[in-house]
C-alpha cells in the first residue's frame, strides 16, 4: 500500500496538540517551498500526563491521520511521542523517514556540550522515560545526563504567563536541582517549553546554553529532503494545511502566541 | 430499552478525569450503603478547555459506559459537562434521574447568599457557557452573578502546589476582581478547587461563604432516592467500583490527593 512520494508530496507534522507549532514555524522557516501538513490532536491534548499505553494508541492515530494526505517524510514533533512511540510511528508509516523531535534535539545538545554533562527538562512522561539519556548516550556514552519534570509549564504557557512572578517562582523551584548539577547544555524537550526560555535562560544563567530542538528538527528535515532528491524546488512560498481534532475558544489566541501570525483556515478532523 | 431499576442497583458518577472522587467522597460519606460506580476520562482529561463539540461527544461516550452497569441514577460530577451537555446525558440515559453537580452547587448558593450577589469560579468552558449564571437566575432573577475563570488552578492542585506561594500568586490575580464585586457567596464551580479551598479562603476573607457543590450533590441523591424509594437497605458499607480510561503514572498519587485514602483496584475501559 506504498503511495507514490515525489519532491512535492507534502512533509507531515503532528503534535498532540499545538506546542509542535514551534517546529512548524522553524520547518517552514528553512523550507519556504514545502507543502506542509500539521495535524494537533486538540481534543486530547495534553498527552505527557497520560500512560505509554494511551500515547501509544494515540500516536497511531496521529498517524494514520498524516498518511491520508501521503507525505514524503513525517515529522513527530511531539516529545511525548518521540519519547514513547517513535518506532510506532515509524511502523504506522510504510517505511517513510521520520524524524522525531527527540532525536533531533539530542543530536544538538552533543555537538554543543563541552564538558559532557547535559539537562533536559519535559513533561512528565518523557523525563520518565528516560529517552533522552537513551538517545545521548547512544551518541556518546560518556555523557551525564541530568533530567526534571516541569510539568506546569505547559499550563502556564497556554495561560500566557510568560514572564509572570509565579511562572518565576515555580521555574526556580523546578530548576534549582539541575543548575546545581553542572550542566553547561539545557534541552527545553518539550515544544511549549520556548515560550517561556527567557524565564528559564535568566534562571540558568548565561553560562548554560539552551537547546530548543525545533531548530535542530528543521536542519535534519533539509539535509534528509536534500539527500533522498525530494526537495521542492517550487519557488512559490506554500501556506501550511492545519489540522485539528478540536477547536477550542482560546485556538486562535494560542495559534497567535506559537507563531506570532494570524490563525489561517484551519480543518476539524474527528480521532 | 429499559434496563431493570431496584433499591441495589448502583449509583453512577461521572468525570472528565479523577476531580470528580471529590463528590464520590461526599455521596459516600451521605449513603455508605449504595453500590457506586465511577468513571473517570482520564485518557482525555481536561474537557474544561475544549470546545462545546468535543464536550458533547466525550459526554455522550461517558454515559453510555455508565449505561453498562445498569445504574438507579447518575450523577455528572463535571462541572464542564453539567454546563455544556447536561440535556444530551438525560437523553443518552433512557430517562434515568440524571443530577449535575452545576444545578445542586447554584441551588445551594440562592439558599446560602444573604445579600443577593454571588460569585462563581470555574474552568473556562464552564464560565464561558454562563450556565451557573443561568441556572441560579431560574431560580431567583434578581441575583447577581459575577464569575471568574481560573484555568491554572487545575493543574497546581494536581501538581500538589496545595499552599505554595505561587499559587497564592495565581490566586490574588484570579480572584482579585470578583473580591471587589461584593459577593457574600463564592461557589467552586470545578470539582478540582476544593483542593485549594483554604487558599481561595483566605483571599476571599472570612465574611465570604464558599460553596463546595460535592456536598450539594450528595444531599440532592439522598432526597432523590428516598422520594423515589430507591434508597439501598442493605447495611453492608459498599466499596465503589472505579473505572478510568486511562492508568497514568500519578494515578495513585492523585487518588490519594483527592479521597485521602489508599487507591483500591481499577479497572480500564477503553474510549
Amino acid at each position: 500500500m506504498h503511495h507514490t512520494i515525489t519532491p512535492e508530496s507534502p512533509v507531515g507534522i503532528f503534535d498532540s496538540g499545538i506546542g509542535g507549532l514551534t517546529v512548524l514555524k522553524a520547518v517552514q522557516a528553512a523550507l519556504p517551498s514545502e507543502r506542509i501538513i500539521y495535524f494537533g490532536d486538540t481534543a486530547r491534548v495534553p498527552y505527557g500526563t497520560k500512560s505509554q499505553v494511551t500515547i501509544r494508541k494515540y500516536a497511531a492515530d496521529d498517524t494514520a491521520i498524516l498518511m491520508r494526505y501521503q507525505p514524503k517524510l513525517i515529522i513527530v514533533a511531539c516529545n511525548t511521542v518521540s519519547a514513547l512511540a517513535l518506532d510506532l510511528v515509524e511502523k504506522s508509516s510504510d517505511s517513510l523517514p521520520v524524524i522525531g523531535v527527540l532525536k533531533a534535539g539530542a543530536e544538538h545538545a552533543v555537538k554543543v556540550t563541552q564538558n559532557g554533562r547535559i539537562g533536559v527538562i519535559g513533561t512528565q512522561a518523557t523525563v520518565g522515560s528516560n529517552a533522552y539519556a537513551r538517545a545521548i548516550n547512544q551518541l556518546n556514552a560518556e555523557i551525564q545526563v541530568v533530567s526534571q519534570a516541569c510539568p506546569l509549564f505547559v499550563p502556564l504557557a497556554e495561560e500566557g504567563f510568560i514572564d509572570h512572578p509565579a511562572t518565576r517562582l515555580i521555574a526556580e523551584e523546578y530548576l534549582a536541582g539541575i543548575r546545581s548539577e553542572g550542566i553547561d547544555t539545557l534541552v527545553l524537550g518539550c515544544t511549549h517549553y520556548p515560550i517561556l526560555r527567557r524565564v528559564i535562560a535568566r534562571i540558568m544563567g548565561p553560562q548554560i546554553r539552551i537547546i530548543d530542538s525545533a531548530e535542530a528538527v528543521a536542519l535534519r528535515t533539509k539535509t534528509l529532503l536534500a539527500e533522498s532528491g525530494l526537495l521542492n524546488s517550487s519557488s512559490k512560498a506554500s501556506t501550511p494545511h492545519l489540522l485539528v481534532s478540536d477547536l477550542p475558544q482560546k485556538f486562535s489566541q494560542l495559534y497567535q502566541l506559537f507563531m506570532g501570525s494570524e490563525l489561517p483556515d484551519v480543518e476539524l478532523v474527528e480521532v
